[in-house]
This record gives C-alpha cells, structure tokens and sequence, in this order.
C-alpha cells in the first residue's frame, strides 16, 4: 500500500458498487458507474449531479466532486464526454501516474494513455477485504445465524414428510425441490435476507451434478443436499447439510461419514499462519484414505471430490482466498466456507458446508448445527 | 459486423454469465470466468473441466473447448496460468489480430498485447440486443404482465385500507412501506419471477427523491409512488403507477395530469424511425407547457421533471437506448419504457410508466392497467 504512493500519484475505479470493493471503499450503493480516486492522504468520489446529494450524505470518502464542475449535462450517452471528464478530473488532482485495478476497462485506459501513465496492479482492496473488521464479522455471524434458521426448518420440512411411493410428501403434496426451495426463501426473507440466488435442494442423481439446484419430486433413501446462501445487511452466509429420508444405504453412509470426518479434520488443522494448501490437503487425505477419488490424485476424475475445500465470504458470496491447491497464509479474520463433498452419478452428492472465521490458534465456527444425514 | 471481421480475426469476452452479452451470445450461466471467442465463420467457448460437461449440453456455441487441452488443474488461483491459457488457446485458432469489449479487462489486456495486437471496438453485441426476437418479445411481455398483476394487488391493498390518523391501516395494522413491499415480493415469487432488486413504495417526501425505495408508514393524502420491476425467465418487467389514498392536493392533481399526459403524448410520437430525442422533448415540451421545470430548461433544478425519459428493458433492466437528450434513432423490436415524473420536495413524486416494443407504425403496449391516481 505504502509502495504504491513511491510510484503512482493515485488508485482509480471506475465501477458502480456492482464492484464490491468500489462498495468496501465508499460504503456508496449506485448503479451508474461513479470514479473513485485514492491518493496518499484522501479518497474522492465523483458522481454525477443525480447522486450528489446522497453521495454527500451517504459515502464513506473525504470528499464528494460533482461531475458538473467538469462537464455539463449527462455523461451516460456519451463516450467522448465520460473521457473527457475523468482527463479533467486527474488533471484536477495532478495525477500523472495512476494505479487502476486489473479489471479497469481497456477502452478507457487506451484513451487515458494518451496523457498520462496508467498500470494495472494487484488490487490491494481485495487483499484488505479479506480479513474482516469487528464490524464486519457481527454481520457474517448474523447471516450465517439466518442461513441456519432456514436450514433446520428444511431439516423440520423432511422430519414432517411421509414417504409414499418412494417420494416425499409434505401436507398432502409431493415435496418437489421447488417448493423446499420457496420455503426456505420464505423464512430467509422473512429475516430480512436477500436471496440473490436460489437455494440447492438437490437429490438423488441431481446432487452429483454440484451446478445444479435441483428440481422436480424429493426422492426418499437418497442423499438430498441442501446449499443455503443468502445475504442480510450486504454479506453472505452459506451452508450446506445432507440428509436422507428413509433409509440410507450403505455407500451413502461410508460417503457422509468419509465427508464429516474430513470436514472435522479440516477444521482441526486451521489457525493463522495454516496454507490453504494444508487445509485442502488435509480433506484430499481423509477422502482418499477412506477410498474416494479426489482430483488432486485424478486430474480427469469426474467422481469423488471434485472441487475446492472452500472460500472466503463476505460482500461476495465467494471471495478469495480459495482453499485448494494453492498455497496462501490463513490470517486472523479471514472468513471461510469449508466444505469437503463427494458426488458418484449413480449415487448422488454428499456436501457439509461450515462458515468459520480464523483466529490465533484455532477457529470460531458460525454454526452450531449437527451434520447428521 | 461483417467489417469487423475485415481488421481482426476474432473477437473475445473474458467474463461471467454476469456479463449479459456473453449471456445472450452463449445461453450459458457461468460464475466463473470464461472465454468466448467468435470469428468469422464460428463461435467457441473455453470453459473449465468443471463446467465442460454442462457447457457441451447447455451453451449454444458451435463449439465447447476444455481448458485441460491447454492447462492443468484450476486456473483460479493462478494468474500467469490464466494468461498463458489465453495465449495458446488464441495462438491455436490462428488470432494475431482481436478485437475486445470496451470493459475488457486492461491488466489481461496488457499481458496479451506482448503477442497479439488486441484493440476495444463498439460493442455490436449490446446493438443486437437492443433489437429484440420474437422469443424475446414473448418473455418480456410475460415478465410485464406479472408485474402488472403485482400492480393490481399494491392497488387492492390500498383500496381496502382505512385512514387512521392520517396513516394506512390494512387488516388491522399500520401499512409501511416495508410491508406493501414485502406482499408484492410474494405475488411476484409466486407468479415465478425473481426480485432482484426492492420495489419502489414511496410516498409523500420519500417520494420526490427518486433513488429512495421508501420506508416507514403510507401516508394518506400524499403520493405513493409504487415502481416494480421483477425478472421472470432472464427478462426484466418494468412498470410505475402512483396513487393517493384519501383525497389528493389540487397541486396533486396537477403534477399527475401533466404526467399522464406527457405519458400519452411520448407515446404517440413513438414509431420506428423516431429519435429518443423527439421522445423525451415531447415529454419536457408538455410538462413545461404546463409550467414545470425539466432538466432541459434548468440544468441544475432540483425538482420537477430531472430524469430521462426511458430506457431499454431485457436481460437487464437498464439497457441501452436511454431515452433522453440524444439522438438514436428507435427501432422496430426495441423494448423501451416511458417513465415521465415530476417531483417536489414538499408535495413527494408523481411518476407512471408503461413498458412498450416499438413497431413499424408505433408501439404495441405491455401494460393495460389505467393509469387513475
């Protein structure tokens, strides 16, 4: 952060909040594109005379510009205008080396180029957002909290279910994965969560496709994985259980037992100062000792464990790190996602899914619910 | 289109299903990041081992490429593997010359222009997509009927509500902003649609500025400003009505008529071969004649008419053209709304709007409901 000051005059976005760490920065929800500019001793945000006010009101920076300082009227139909501007505004600032983003729009940049020194670099916003600020980690607990409220009702929905003709039925109706699916939206919503993306209810053959939601009747006897991910207050929660109804078969139990065990195991060996690579490999372990595939042992298998161990959560539903193959410290409040899975097309997905948050010499888990099938 | 093909060789998207073009040139709904590239005589797409398999079935492209033809393992973590992927892959379909979006992202950018000449053109995926097919025309008008049935139930709950102490009570209770919010999310879930983002329920002061959604109690004799726009089957609905419960200022009254019949006129001047600016000067013209400002007359008003006329609706609900002070000329197929508003710090928001296609001769309107305070 510091180097960057010896080289660059200023860090620029230019983004709506879409852009997470734009929001992470500015504590600004806008849908139009806005231009942020960071430089050693303040942060600016430029937004056009429609926003001013509440950008005023609203974001985090030292200061707010309106864009009709530098130019008249509306930008957004025009190409040549929206350039000229930001020119205006970094020649305003004195910025003649600028940092962006690596994702900063190249038509923009080409034009920028023409007067001033523009490099992409590391974001370093990124790097900040991943470990969370007190703050930040009351709001994660308090989805996660919500995402589990939802998830022992989806636990009471099947306990409630008969079986008739090897489906579930629940109040007289066939449980399809739909209608789970609604339930759960309802009890998120009604705790004031988002739903920006359906819940998994997958079973049987469909939880073995881990991109698919699932859909049609809730078959008994096979493993039904359950993925519940919604937001409150901006950030994510996100878990993911699997339960049968009816009796399960032998493979399944080997399969969840394998899956609960390397979950513990992974769990075990976090602290700060741990590899993501550790973490990773402690799951491949287990799984692999206890007869599984995994893709670290079979680049090309289709079956067995054939994902990452889990993510960071936060403003983004998956944020880095990532806990595979890849070798980054786990530092204190890095918020994480473990979630050890293995998926067989004639057998179905068995996933848990926890979201813990890292600390000195252990974790904190976020969920208290067991991982019973 | 075809003279593109005339300086490059191809061009490329490195982005998620997020990204909208991609979405409409593949079908395919992806997290990741992935890479399409289309030439002159094909279209391909690069995806993960993960994703290969879904792609193969699902993504309308002549041809799905597995990312293990060029790397190994995920390519996730890993940023030279990333541009190294990119690199073979264009070098093994022959690019030397490619043109990209104008958001293509600068710091990939930058790595591949040490190989090939890479330049961001005008984005003639977002022009296809202002134009849209009949299969188009069919979801969009679905997606504006459930909101519009939406519509119609905000517009019984406030019919069924009584006046106590100036507020609205209905079945019994205070009715807030949030909880006519909420009843709408329902009807709109159950009717299969997605609610993205919160409906607008605004009244009285929240009402005059436009950005807010609104909270708290509906107050009687003041403006509400309901604005929903839900998505069903990828395609967003877009519509606005107001109301006043009770009985409504003169000055009310006024602001509404002028909006009802900017609203109406906007509409009789629209057919193909138009320009969006004859659209929104009709608009500004009626208002103003009424003695109201626009944004036009008074750059800098902060009340009365200080929005654009419209906008484009499909995969995303803000879609180019803007209907404002330029100058695109409308085409047959484009899906545009016409939202004219006035608003007033100390009287709230009028605002209705229609969702329209364009035709040969004029338009065909999605909605049916009146448009009565």
């Amino acid at each position: 952060m510091n180097s960057l000051w010896e080289k660059f005059g200023g860090y620029m976005i230019r983004d709506s909040s879409e852009n997470k760490s734009l929001y992470y920065l500015t504590d600004f929800e806008v849908h139009d594109d806005v231009t942020y500019l960071k430089t050693e001793d303040k942060d600016l945000l430029l937004v056009s005379p429609l926003e001013a006010s509440r950008a005023g009101k609203e974001a985090s920076v030292d200061k707010v510009i309106n864009t009709a300082k530098y130019t008249e009227g509306d930008i957004r139909d025009d190409r040549e205008k929206e350039i000229d501007l930001i020119k205006k505004f970094l020649k305003d600032q004195n910025i003649e080396k600028l940092a962006v983003p690596e994702d900063f729009p190249l038509g923009l940049g080409d034009e920028l180029r023409k007067e001033i020194e523009l490099s992409p670099v590391n974001d370093f916003v990124i790097e900040e957002r991943k470990i969370k600020s007190e703050e930040e980690l009351v709001k994660l607990n308090e989805s996660q909290k919500m995402t589990e409220k939802a998830m022992k009702h989806s636990k009471e929905i099947l306990e409630a279910s008969d079986i008739h003709e090897g489906k579930l039925n629940y109040e007289g109706e066939v449980l399809t994965s739909e209608r789970l699916r609604k339930k759960i939206k309802r009890v998120l919503e009604d705790a004031g969560c988002n739903v920006p993306e359906e819940s998994i209810v997958a079973s049987g053959r469909e939880g073995s496709d881990s991109h698919s939601i699932g859909k049609g009747p809730i078959k008994a006897g096979e493993p039904i994985i359950i993925d519940i991910f919604p937001r409150k207050d901006e950030y994510f929660g996100d878990m993911t259980r699997t339960f049968v109804k009816g009796e399960a078969s032998e493979e399944v139990e080997k399969m969840h037992s394998a899956v609960e065990e390397a979950l513990k195991q992974a769990l075990n060996v976090i602290k700060a100062g741990v590899t993501t690579d550790e973490v990773h490999g402690k799951v491949c372990e287990v799984l692999e000792n206890r007869g599984f595939k995994t893709l670290r042992q079979d680049k090309d298998t289709e079956e067995g464990f054939i994902h990452s161990t889990g993510h960071g959560v936060g403003l983004e539903l998956h944020e880095p790190p990532r806990i595979a193959e890849n070798d980054e410290e786990l530092k204190e409040g890095m918020v994480l996602t473990i979630e050890p899975g293995l998926y067989f097309k004639d057998v179905g997905g068995i996933r848990i899914e926890d979201m813990i948050v890292v600390t000195e010499d252990g974790y904190e888990n976020f969920n208290s619910m067991s991982y019973e099938l």
